[in-house]
């Protein structure tokens, strides 16, 4: 089984999905949608990509990064139509659905809630065992959030070649 | 055919449903979900009741009131999220999705962009020609929403009784 971990935003919205039973990241990308075109004929496209990824990727539970109007007020109305269309699509289908704060996801991922983006990457890189940082930046931070879900819930976050205990038993 | 006017929002997201042909409304009322369920769950049972809706009143266009974030941020997140899934679940299935903002709806119905809510529910009433102004309020907004589109694209907006002269040629 997977988490899928979604960054959301209309123009970008990033994902990355993780399988459970080993912690690796199996799919992780940007889902974007053409500026040009009218907002619901881009949130209906956004919708229908996340479809697909449900498909590809049954997840046992999808977490989503809690908007914060505060932080950008231009692009916020974006951001909340595309994490409501994300939401409704996986809790349509029984699907679990998480929120984390920004702050709980740096605070999982890298120790502390004050923790800048580089550091977040950086983690995410650690964790995923990965050669670099993943690229693009919101691919990263959707990572970063299926991560958060993976730490909040018991699942192993630790790369594979990591000497810390794991826990067992999550693998679905 | 339809037009379904939608004021969006996570509580409580109004609805009508205006016939083409003859300018009545067929339905109106407002689409509730439960405050005490998890976000994600109250987005998908707005998605599942709005395709009720699409299933019993195939309209030929969706209008929805669009969300200005100034008005109350407190709120706005909820109204932004149902919006995306008003929106995402009508273009979805190629249905015309138009957003009118505040200021258009008070325009087209009222007349001028500062008409107040007592003014826009009275010709409501009027236009629609019913006994009462139509209660509740978020129905009435709705309404207000779909009369826009017919005033916007031609369609008859006034009442059977009125002695306006009336467009034709809009029955779907």
């Amino acid at each position: 089984m997977f988490v899928l971990g979604i960054d959301p935003g209309l123009t970008r919205c990033g994902y990355c999905v993780i399988s459970v039973a080993d912690g690796r990241a199996r799919a992780m990308g940007v889902l974007t949608t053409d500026k040009d075109l009218a907002v619901p004929l881009r949130l209906a496209e956004l919708a229908a990509d996340v479809r697909g990824l449900l498909d590809e990727f049954p997840p046992q539970a999808v977490a989503v990064e809690r908007v914060l109007f505060q932080s950008n007020v231009r692009t916020a109305m974006g951001v909340g139509q595309a994490s409501g269309v994300v939401m409704a699509e996986a809790a349509s289908r029984g699907i679990e659905v998480v929120e984390y704060s920004p702050n709980q996801v740096k605070g999982a991922v890298a120790g502390h809630g004050n923790a800048d983006k580089v550091q977040v990457q950086t983690m995410v890189q650690v964790l995923l065992d990965l050669d670099a940082p993943p690229r693009p930046a919101d691919a990263a931070d959707a990572a970063a959030i299926a991560l958060t879900h993976l730490a909040m819930t018991g699942g192993r976050t630790r790369p594979a070649r990591s000497s810390r205990p794991r826990s067992t038993g999550v693998v679905a």
